[in-house]
């Protein structure tokens, strides 16, 4: 077994190749699912073994016992990340878009308003206009080559509103690993404008093996405002498990989170709290290396391969499994280049305009699959768009 | 494998044995957990093979297509319970104190009041509390031999600031089996002060085979106030698969459920749903029949052994695996029965205080064990009592 073995993941409750059709008229049987954020890799061993080891038992009784969890924790953003977390700052969810709607819940009121870089992670601006707080969008900017951020322009865009901004880091959809420099004009952003610093890091493990990821934590002067969000649920693929971590260093800051987890009842299931503690582990950061090693052959195959298509530029992957793929210079309508991808080239991609202002006109493709698909996504895009080139 | 059958659950992320020792003083090498509402067995043939088939599998992504769930759902409350369900009434949490929690958040506001009858489930007051509202308590009543209710004194017990009443149905921990007059008498209680009225049926399957539980949703007039809340959890011990379900017939009243359900990111994790669809299943249904039978075999051998103590008499169990006994007419003190039972008979119970009102001088006991563990646990409080018999 190894990540180019194919795996058939048709009618397996799997959204990302149960629902293709129905969504994207997509069918399965002969289509390409690269549009939701998991991978075409089984688990690693450690995470099987795991839950060999709770069949074999065969009781599914209420967990108890996190220590070993919050050591796993520990050792990982350690060993991984450079950072010292310490136990108690850290609360558990049901998964990041739980973390994120529990955050704008503990830290905002109704009414008040959420800054996003877009484009960015949807689900983002789902939960907060669920929620009855509006979203104050700062657009990324484009250096020709990949994303940066103009703070200048985000200055001039508040309204006094604001009370969070959520930063993606690594950026989904645009596979950035944020400077340290940036990260530091992040944090001082959140200082000018007293703003609750969100940092999404759950694809911090997934960088390309030339990349460095810095955890928000590292940035000095944002300790009193800073909550990380981690999961190895993306890292591992194990998205179905349903946990992840909100990591709040300040005991005041964190207080109204936990009491939100306490009223609304939120504590972790056995499978994820197994599954996760099984995963971070010294086979686990292997089995990690060798992904990261497989997703950049899939980058630059892919990469080269959209490329050579005149007028379409996939953004550089700096983290992440995911291309955002820009389709602007065919000059083409959108809706014709969304029939091309779905109806000829069979492929179902993510919207680009999904992911708010700036997605016009891209598409995000995830490549975690083995490489013969990703290669045979390449020579179906290419045969879509031939009359082009 | 019976239920006769022993299973050392010691170091396996068990609440249950791995936290009585530093909660209650009781080893768990010769100590004996009957206190958290989980069973000492393992789960049903289908829920195995399911997880079985996952395993094999291997990838655990995002989930999709709750169809066969809601489908096993409509059938299960059909068949087991005369009711219909219809699909689109069904929303999933995490568990019933997530439902519970978000139904506080749902349909009360900070400083209103729900009312409970006591003693109840303790996680009611403990998630009620938290989201600052206050419980308004309105004690159970007793005929000499089991609960009852009486509405005249807590019609007198309302403030005004009720806005939700919670009934527990089967009770936990009285055992009763709620009959269709008393259901009837609590509609008329929830509409009389305009409550949501929301029914905690999770123990509705566990019910001895001489009784009958009624689902308050075929109670007529309640239709646009009424939240019906099951689980496979209880019914069929897989609690730390975190899966719950949480249903509200009339569409307007499930409006800022739904709501609050997208706001705070509360979808159900892929374990639960595919070992809860399974568990809805003819063989599920088999296997229950199977469970009560056993546990009305271990009831009839705990209450004839307790209720041998002079002094000590445990409440006739309709339903659950809960024995409700009381301590009272030992005429002794509360921490010296509680001292006994933990350093002399060395079992773990529920202490009856932490239920509230009413709850003085009992204990919990839970009996879903193999029956020589039953029979083990009353020769021991036998002998912690023997002095007094």
């Amino acid at each position: 077994m190894t990540f180019d073995t194919p795996i058939d993941r048709r009618g397996t409750h799997c959204v990302k190749w149960d629902m293709m059709e129905p969504l994207y008229g997509v069918p399965p049987d002969d289509g390409l699912a690269m549009w939701v954020a998991d991978m075409e890799f089984r688990a690693a061993a450690p995470i099987q073994r795991e839950l060999e080891a709770m069949l074999a038992h065969g009781v599914y009784g209420y967990f108890g016992d996190d220590r070993p969890y919050l050591t796993a924790i520990q050792w990982w953003m350690r060993q991984r990340h450079g950072w010292d977390v310490a136990p108690e700052a850290i609360t558990t969810t049901h998964g990041l878009v739980n973390g994120v709607g529990l955050a704008v819940d503990a830290w905002t009121k109704p009414g008040d308003a959420v800054v996003l870089f877009t484009p960015v992670y949807h689900a983002f601006a789902r939960v907060i206009r669920a929620a009855g707080r509006s979203v104050t969008e700062c657009p990324l900017a484009f250096d020709g080559d990949r994303y940066v951020m103009d703070f200048a322009a985000y200055d001039a865009r508040m309204t006094g509103r604001e009370r969070m901004v959520i930063l993606c880091s690594p950026h989904n959809p645009g596979g950035r690993v944020w400077t340290r420099t940036e990260l530091e004009q992040v944090a001082d952003f959140a200082r000018r404008h007293d703003l609750v610093l969100v940092s999404d890091e759950i694809h911090h493990d997934l960088v390309m093996p030339d990349q460095k990821h810095t955890p928000m934590a590292l940035i000095p002067g944002v300790e009193d405002r800073l909550v990380m969000m981690t999961a190895t649920t993306k890292t591992f693929n194990i998205a179905g498990a349903h946990i992840g971590n909100v990591i709040v260093p300040d005991a005041t800051l964190r207080a109204p989170f936990a009491a939100r987890l306490a009223a609304l009842g939120i504590s972790p299931n056995a499978f994820g709290m197994r599954m996760a503690t099984a995963a971070y582990s010294p086979e686990g950061a292997a089995w990690v290396d060798e992904l990261t090693r497989y997703l950049d052959g899939n980058r630059q195959l892919f990469d080269d391969g959209v490329n050579a298509i005149p007028g379409v530029r996939s953004m550089p992957i700096e983290a992440t499994y995911l291309a955002w793929v820009d389709f602007r210079g065919l000059g083409m309508p959108a809706d014709e280049i969304t029939r091309r991808i779905a109806r000829e080239a069979r492929i179902a991609v993510n919207d680009g305009p999904s992911f708010g202002t700036g997605g016009e006109g891209f598409v995000r493709v995830n490549i975690a699959a083995p490489r013969a698909v990703v290669a045979e996504a390449v020579e179906r895009l290419r045969r879509a768009f031939a009359d082009v080139q």
